[in-house]
C-alpha cells in the first residue's frame, strides 16, 4: 500500500502516523520527494483500513498496490483453471454451451427442451426450480418438484444440470445437482458463499447488477478461500442508464477477467438483453470476444412460458445459433 | 395494462392475441384509432408477462397502468404510516435520529458511544454485530457477542437497538432486537424478506446499490404481504459513474417515495458518502428534503475503528450536527 | 400518444383536458375502462409536451406511441442505407475497416501508419487533427497542419480520410475531408449538427458517453432533417460504474440500432476500452455481433504517441486482427 | 506522479523506463521495497500520458498525486471566490436565488415572471433564448428576439439576466448579457470554453450529464486558464439507472466541490428532477447542504409553457419556497 502525504506536513504528524502504522505490524519505507512524501507499507496490509487512512488530515491519497484477491488471482496461478462436470470441461480452451428454459414448468416441457438442446449441441441443461422474482405475487418456481423434473430430464438425456440456489436452507435439496448457480442478486450473500466453499461441486457465480470485476472476484474468493476451487464466473449484464435492453452486456469483462483471474468466464446473453432477437448476435459476440461458454434460455413455447418468455429462443433458433457459435469459436481459437 | 399494437396488424392476428389474453381471465377493451389499435386489459394483470407481450411481432409496446405494489402503495392507504418502537415514533411527522458505530467492538466502546449519542439527542442506537464485507479476509463482526453488547448498551441508556441481520439462520439470535436492519446487498434476498414478514418487529429496509424505487417498494411488499406492516425505508446512496464519494446519495428519492408510499423514509448519509466531512451537510440536506429520520455512524475513536472509520463522526461532531438538524427540521415543518 | 387518466377523475376535469388537447389540433379517442380512462391522441403530437401532460394532477401517465425520429427510422425506410465514400461502401452488407493513429503527429508517422493499415486491409484512414482534451494543458492536435498531413497520406495510399470536426468555424478547413467525424462530446451540439446537414459529405456520428439510442438517433435526425442522409452511427462505449475499462462497450446497441434504423453502425473498440489488449477481442465481438465496420487506433510507436498510446495497436497487431475480423465476418454473414 | 512497477521487473527494463521518463524532463525518485519498486516523478508531469505508462508490461499501476486543475484549485487559492454581478454577489457567504422561465416566450410572459420572482426575493432572472432540444422538431427558442425581451425585463425590474449560449458564433449577441450560462451538453465544448475565457463576464457552468467533478473543474480550468476567473459551478443532476426523476441530483457534489475548489457552487433542482413537486424539497436540501445559490424555473402558466412546463413552479409556489430557503440558509450559516 502506498500512502501519499500532503505537501507541508510537519515531521511530528508524519512520525505519529508512521508510529500508528508500525503498531499494526507493518514496515514503512519513506520516500521523501521535493513536493510530497510517499510511504510504502510492507507487510499484511489487509489490517489497514484504506478509507480511514485516506481520510486523515495529513494524507493526500492512498493506493492499494496488491489486489485483495488471492485464490482466484492469475498472478499466483498462471494456468487457466479447467472446471470438470462429468465429461464436460469448461475453461482452458474448453468451450461449453448450457441451454434450457428459465423455469422448469412440467416434465414434458423440460424433457422436450432438454432433448432439443442436446440435439443442437448443448452440453449442459439449465432450468430454474427456485426463482428470484421482484414481486411477491409472481411465480417463484416449482421448487423441490422442479429439481425432481430436472433429474428426470438428466436421466433422459445424460446432460448435467445447472440450477439456481437462493437460500442456504435449501442446500440439501441440491445434493445431486451438477452445478449450483448463484444469481446476480446473491453475488454478495456472503454467508451463502461461505457455505458453497464447503461443497465439492462446481459453482456458477453470476456477476451482480452493479458489481465491479473486483467485487465479483472477491465473491469467488469467498468460495475458494473456504475450500472449493471449482468456480465458473458469468457476465450477465450490468445496470446502466441505457434503457433499450434490460441490462447492458459488458463484454470487455470477459478478456479483463481472463487477465485478472485463471477462472473460466461464461456469458448469459439472455438475461443481459432480455430480448430474444438480440440473443444470437450477443452470443456470437461473446464467443468472438473469448468467452469460455454461453448460458442461453431456450423454451419450446415462449408464448406460454411462465417467466422470461420474451428472452427465450425456440429450439430451432438455438440450433441455428449453436452452429454459428461453433464456427466463430473455430475462427477465434485458430 | 395497455397494449399498443403495431400499425397494419391483421384482424386475424389481433383476434388471436385477444383470445390468448382472454384465456388468462382478462377483459379486453379495444380502442381502434386511425394509426394504432390500443387494447386496455382489465382484471388481474399480474398473470401477464409484460415483457413477453411486448416482444410479440404485432405489439408495438406495453404499458403497465397500475403499480405492482399494493400494501405499501399510498393510493390504497393515503395516511402516513407511523412505525412505533417503544416510545419512539417514525413517520407521519415524527422524526428519528439513529446513531452509533459501524461495528460493535467492545462493551466500553458501545456503551460510551450509546451514552454520547443519547446525550446528543439520538433516540435509537445502531451498531453492527454481523457485518457484510466485500472481502472474506476482513473483520466480519462480533456476531452473537456483539448482540449481547448491544443489549448491555440498551440497558445502560434505554435506547432501542437497530442492527443488521444477514441470514435467516441467525434469526433467533435477533429475538429481542428492537429493529432489524436489512442491508443494501440483501434488499432482494426474497426468502429472507418473506421470513421477516412473519415477525412482529419493525424492519429497516435499505435500498440496494442499483435498485429502482419500484424495486425497493416491491421488497417492502414482500415483507408486508407476509403480514408485517412495520417497514421503514432507507435511502443510502446508489452506484453511479461518479467516483469522488463511495456512492451517490439520491435525495430526490425521499419526496418521491413519500409520493408513492405511506411508509416512513430515512436517510443514511454515512454510507452514502463514505467521507466523514460530507456527513453533516448531507444529513442537513436530507432533513430539509423531508426525510423522516437519519441513521448516522458515530465512533468515539474513528482512528481505531475496525470498519468504516473514514465515515464516522466523533460524538462532539454528532452533537453539533444534531442541534442543526433539529433547527432545520423545525423550519421545514413550520 | 396515449394518456392514462387517474381513477376517479371528474368528468369536468377530463373534458377540460380534452378541450386543451383539441386546441393543439389533435383528435382525441376516449376509451373508458372500468378502472381507468385512456385518451388516444391522433395528429401531430410533436406539439404536446409529454412531461407537462404527465405532471397534471388528473393524469396517471403518458406514453409515446410513435418514435420521434422519422428520417432515420427503419419503419419508414425498410432497406439498409449504404453510405458510399468513393469506392468504399458501408452498410447493407458492406463492412468497413477504418484505422489510424489517435492524433496526426508528423508526415512520417501518418504516412507510415497509412501504408501499414492499407496493407493490412483497412479501407479508410483515421487520424485526429483537432483533438478534444479534458485538460486545457494537453496536446490538442496539429489542427490545419494535421489536415494537410492527412491529405498527403491520402495521396500516398489512396485511402479516404476520416477526421474529427469540433467547431463550426473550422468547417471550411474540412472541405476535402472524405468523412467528418463528430465525437461523443459533440453528439448533442445541435447547431453543429444542423450545419452538417447542409453538407454533401458522410458524417460519422459517435454516441455520447451518457446518451440513449433514442438520443443518438435524434442527433442523426438533426443532420438528416437538414438534408444530409449520409450518416454512419458509431458505438464507442458508455459511462457506467464499471471502472476497469475507460468506458463500457454496449455491443447490444448494434443489433438494436439496426432494428430501429436503416443507418450503418460501426464500433470503436479503442475508445470503448482504452486498453490495447482488449481491442482485438472487442473488435472480433463487434464483428460477430453484426457491426458494419470498425474504427481502430493504430500507431507505429505507441510509447511515443502524443495521445492515447495506451489503447493503440501496433501495425503488426492490427494486421493479425484484421485477418481474424474477416474470418469472423465471413462466418456471421454466411 | 507515482509509478508502481510489477514484482520481479529486471533492472534493465526498469532503467529503460527511467531513461524514457527522464527524457521528458522529469526527476525520478526510486523507492525500492521488498515486494515492489515505486518511482516518484517530480517536475511537469502534464507531459506524461498516465494511461500509456499504466499500459506498459512492467508497470503495475500509476497514480496521479497532484490534481491537474490549477486555477480553480483551492490548494492554490484557499479563500472562497466571490463572483459579483452588479450588486449581486455569489459565493464566500453570499447566497443567490436565480429564477425565471425555461424559455422566454413573450414580453408579457417574461416581464410578468420577472416581477413576480423579484417580489419573491430572486436576485437574478433566468430565461432561455437559445434552447438545446433533443429533437430537431422541437421549439428551439426565440433567439435574438428572446435576448431583446430579457433586456426589457431587466429594464423593468433591475434584475441581471442569466441566459444560455450554445454557439461561439452567437457570442456578439450576448454582449450585454450579465451572466452567460453554459449548459450540460456544452460542458466539454472546449473551443467554446476557451472563447469564454477571453470575456470579462461571469460564466455559469453546468455539470454535464455524465461528468465527474474533476472533469467539471477541468472545464472551469479551460475558462480560467484563458483569463476569465469569474466562474460559477452548477450541479444539475447526473444520469444514472434511476428512472423516476429525469436525472439524479448529486448533492454531495456541493460540499465536495467546495473542498476541491474556491469557486461558488449553485444547484438547479428543476432540471435535476424534472418534476415540479420535487423542486421545493430539493431546493431546501441544496440550501441545507451548503449550496451558494439556486437556479429555479418559474412560469406564470406552466400548462401553456413552450418547454419544461412539467418542472416549473408557479410564482406563488416559488414565493413560498423562497421564504423557506431563507430560513434554512439562516440555520445552516448560524
Amino acid at each position: 500500500m502506498i500512502v501519499v502525504l500532503k505537501h507541508g506536513v510537519t515531521e511530528e504528524k508524519r512520525e505519529q502516523l508512521i508510529g500508528w502504522l508500525k503498531k499494526l505490524g507493518l514496515q514503512i519505507h519513506v520516500s521523501q520527494g521535493e513536493y510530497q512524501t510517499v510511504l510504502g507499507l510492507v507487510g499484511d496490509t489487509s489490517r489497514v483500513d484504506m478509507d480511514l487512512v485516506g481520510s486523515l488530515e495529513i494524507v493526500d491519497s492512498v493506493k492499494q498496490v496488491s489486489e485483495p484477491f488471492k485464490c482466484c488471482n492469475r498472478k499466483f496461478h498462471p494456468e487457466d483453471t479447467v472446471v470438470e462436470i462429468g465429461d464436460v470441461k469448461v475453461g482452458g480452451g474448453h468451450f461449453v454451451m448450457i441451454a434450457g428454459p428459465c423455469s422448469v414448468e412440467s416434465e414434458e416441457q423440460i424433457v422436450t427442451v432438454a432433448k432439443a438442446v442436446k440435439a443442437a449441441g448443448a452440453q449442459m441443461l439449465r432450468g430454474g426450480a427456485f426463482k428470484p422474482r421482484t414481486s411477491p405475487y409472481d411465480f417463484a418456481g416449482l421448487k423441490a418438484e422442479g429439481l425432481e423434473l430436472l433429474r428426470i430430464a438428466r436421466k433422459e438425456t445424460g446432460l448435467p444440470i445447472v440450477t439456481e440456489l437462493m437460500n442456504i436452507m435449501d442446500l440439501e435439496l441440491f445434493e445431486d445437482v451438477d452445478v449450483i448457480q448463484i444469481g446476480a442478486r446473491n453475488m454478495q450473500n456472503f454467508d451463502l458463499l461461505r457455505e458453497l466453499g464447503k461443497l465439492d461441486k462446481p459453482i456458477l457465480l453470476k456477476r451482480g447488477l452493479a458489481n465491479t470485476l473486483k467485487e465479483l472476484l472477491m465473491s469467488a474468493e469467498y468460495i475458494m478461500a473456504s475450500g472449493n476451487e471449482r468456480v465458473i464466473l458469468c457476465e450477465r449484464g450490468i445496470r446502466t442508464f441505457s434503457d433499450y435492453t434490460r441490462n447492458t452486456l459488458d463484454l470487455a469483462a470477459v478478456p479483463m477477467l481472463h487477465e485478472l483471474s485463471h477462472l473460466p468466464v461464461i456469458v448469459d446473453p439472455s438475461h443481459a438483453t432480455g430480448i430474444a432477437k438480440l440473443v444470437p448476435p450477443m452470443a456470437l459476440a461473446a464467443t468472438a470476444g473469448g468467452a469460455d461458454g454461453l448460458i442461453i434460455e431456450v423454451h419450446n413455447d415462449p408464448m406460454h412460458a411462465l417467466c422470461d418468455g420474451a428472452q427465450s429462443l425456440r429450439p430451432e433458433e438455438f440450433s441455428a445459433l449453436a452452429e454459428k457459435v461453433r464456427a466463430v469459436r473455430k475462427v477465434v481459437t485458430a
